[in-house]
């Protein structure tokens, strides 16, 4: 860990190269997926609070490289920890292991029956790529490392370049916690392109890396795509899961527009335009009854967003990227313009809403304040819409009591298309917890069998193993007859609890 | 389904075109995954029903195509349909589904936690490929179909060449039931490459189907990668579960010599020539001391595989390579023959036991009764041997109660080299159960996740889905505060028992 490979500004300590960092893993691998859930569950805690032990600066950091407001940073630590300490329960629960037991039948006929016993294990190191929207949540000390250490799997991260300092110090309290429980100082790595180094070289040489097993990424469609790639085209190819782009179709049914229209037309503007739009859950695409009542909705959102002010992007590139790609898709043709905000000072592109007469040209994702509106007749119309979609995060479903009839239509629709449904709501603001799924097909992600939000996406970084006729003073502690980890087990296939 | 597409020695009826089968599929979808747990029960144990009626026509198509002993094929029928009932008393039980409910906190601060709700939903229309040497279990109706079927996907098989008319007689009883359970036909369809048409390429066009979401497979390496290398080749990429090759190494540490060195010697001869040696799990490699009991061990094994007799293999195709592969091996420098049987009447080669003086040139598996078997000085050469080794489907120990110590330090070196650990038995024999894996890191299969054998396969072919606020009304049943299936559920985190 000792190999120089760059010095950027602001961050003083030098970094190790992909070589070193995977070798440390794999060394790393055999102490680390051995600790018990005590101890694994006790490391997350302690990696939580080694960085609230430094929130102080490493808010400041990611305010200074992120250019989000301090509110919004300090809420993020404040879910980065509850994450570790959400998966540090899981962890010492123990269910992500999957025990199943099938006792042997000696005397079965017409042959005995072995004594099979399974458990989940860990994958092997896990290379992660941070986002640059969420410096903290979904970066150095995110879901997909938090998740992947509680599998008991080393994780190497590729820090972002968009906030480098903030990476290094989460990356530093991750190795403060490593050092404290006595752990392989290669069960945590962080990477860093320095000034004129290639980045994308460097997260091609991590995925390709013999010695990674599985890869969780957050970010844009090429990045992503070009991972999944990467790993395929490896001797062993290995899962990635990345979370690539979604444009989040929200559903207004007719009834709906009955109560409070300017309401929601604002609360559409107030979910389009936070954060400057920049969430992988930013509502990009809205279908709107034709008639009267959308006429009105249509009319309040383009108020709300003619006063509304953009604020500064994470990045100048990502500015420049909205700004075309928002001017582009007011140049398409059958594009109206309903509202558009005024810019802010630096990098900070105005809002805007359109209303498109076909979806044709209009799906693909435009990171960053940008609305879509497309206009329906009836379901039928509707229907055909939405079964045109690429897979999506979530799909938002505004219904009131006499829309039940086309609601209870359209989920069966969504489930197929989707990760997350939800109602009368907005999909911005991703819960932390044992339900969510931050997922969902092609492309909304790389895999979606898996989440990377919330507990279940422990389950990504896991492999079953069967262990038959093993002694039992050789089997390990997770499938022992006296169930020394109080684990619930599944015997004969019926779950029995602890 | 009217479509023709071949009509092929012996099997009168037509089949349709990918196509046909794939549009039927998706149509069928909507409906056969809203089945409930007792009617998607009912029509599984139905088609274990419908089979067992045709019973004696199926063995006898079977033992004609695939020159398997009668009691086997006999016994594969019983495992297949028990395969089918237990998947009916999984879907029944509906632990499959996955059930987490977060429920609201209104009060929660600084903000309301939503009601969150999240249950597993299958992919879609699944394809499979069967196995050739397992005409019945690994086929038609086996794992992979029993188990997509389970989850709620419609499946599409692509019947195997080497048994058509088996297979196309087990699809039958799979329509028939489809039909008395009053399911869309498209909820199962059976295409066969008929004589002078491309095999290959109906199975590529199968699977880049856009509306096939996922693959089941068993057999050959190139089989599987190209499958693979399709599947990551379309617009929208889909898992594919292929299981591949495997070697299936055996390990004998030094104490296991020390009671009945012959009669282990003949089992190890047993295992190996058992049904000609067509076993995924067949144990194509042994380890074994070095010194005079080894020695004892190796000659004993050599006069058992001389006394054996080669046995009709599943194809002609099937039987010529294995010839050059077993001639192969013999000609590899370094490489002793051991012993080797007979050839009998026809396509059956005789069965080789070989030794090797090193892995390198010999772990390429030779589908059929060829065994490896290398030396070794000890624990560390072992282990050695043991690390250079691929991902494996099966790793066996042999093992006496002196050898605990070096027994517990390959285990976890086995871990992450296998699917299945099994001690002081043979790994041919593979018992369908809720712990069983039949899986393993790549290459033994494609997606190390997964297991093709057991309960477990379940899972492969679903993905997670989040319901947010969704309201009561419209909530799928699985997921409905009242609980009307009688799920197992975790609430906040904690498994709940219905």
């Amino acid at each position: 860990m000792t190999d120089p490979r760059s010095i950027i500004a602001g961050v003083e300590e030098t970094h190790p190269d992909v070589a070193t960092a995977t070798t440390a893993a794999a060394e790393a691998f055999g102490g680390y997926r051995a600790t018990d859930p005590q101890a694994r569950g006790d490391f997350l805690d302690a990696v939580a609070a080694e960085i609230e032990a430094d929130r102080e600066t490493i808010a400041a950091a990611a305010v200074a490289e992120s250019h989000l407001p301090a509110g919004r940073i300090t809420g993020e630590i404040g879910r980065t920890t509850g994450q570790l300490r959400m998966f540090a329960e899981v962890v010492r629960r123990g269910d992500h292991l999957g025990v199943r037991i099938d006792p042997a039948q000696p005397a079965r006929e017409p042959l005995p029956r072995a004594d099979i016993r399974q458990r989940q294990v860990p994958l092997g190191p896990v290379a992660v790529f941070g986002a640059s929207n969420f410096p903290l949540a979904f970066s150095t000390a995110g879901g997909d490392t938090a998740s992947a250490l509680a599998a008991g799997c080393p994780v190497v991260v590729k820090g972002h370049p968009a906030h480098p300092r903030t990476g290094h110090l989460v990356a530093q309290a991750i190795t403060r916690a490593v050092e404290k429980a006595g752990l392989h100082p290669g069960t945590f790595s962080f990477l860093l392109a320095g000034p004129g180094e290639d980045g994308i070289a460097l997260g091609q040489d991590l995925v390709t890396d013999p010695r990674i097993k599985a890869v969780g990424f957050t970010g844009s469609r090429g990045g992503g795509l070009a991972l999944v790639a990467a790993a395929a085209a490896r001797t062993e190819p290995i899962p990635v899961y990345a979370e690539m782009s979604s444009i989040n179709p929200v559903v207004v049914l007719p009834g709906a527009l009955g109560e409070d229209t300017t309401g929601l037309a604002q609360a559409y503007v107030g979910s389009l335009t936070l954060g400057s739009g920049q969430f992988c859950t930013n509502p990009g695409l809205l279908f709107l009854p034709r008639g009267e009542s959308g006429d009105a909705f249509l009319t309040a959102a383009g108020e709300a967003v003619a006063a509304a002010t953009g604020a500064t992007m994470l990045t100048s590139g990502i500015a420049t990227a909205y700004t075309s790609g928002a001017a582009a898709l007011r140049d398409t043709a059958g594009v109206r313009v309903v509202g558009q905000g005024e810019a802010g000072e630096e990098d900070a592109p105005a809002p805007q809403v359109v209303e498109a007469d076909a979806l044709a040209g209009v799906t693909d994702e435009v990171f960053g304040a940008s609305g879509v509106v497309v206009r329906y007749d009836d379901a039928a119309e509707l229907a055909d819409h939405l079964a045109s979609l690429e897979g999506q995060l979530t799909a938002t479903v505004h219904a009131a009591d006499a829309d039940a009839d086309a609601a209870a239509r359209l989920l069966p629709v969504l489930e197929t298309k989707v990760g997350r449904i939800l109602f009368n709501g907005w999909p911005t603001g991703v819960e932390v917890g044992h339900a969510m799924v931050h997922g969902g097909p092609f492309p909304a992600t790389s895999d979606a069998r898996g989440t990377s939000v919330g507990s279940l996406a422990i389950e990504r970084f896991q492999r079953p193993v069967a262990y038959q006729d093993v002694p039992a003073g050789l089997l390990p502690a997770a499938v022992r007859d006296d169930n020394p980890w109080h684990l619930t087990r599944r015997i004969d296939g019926e779950l029995q609890l602890p």
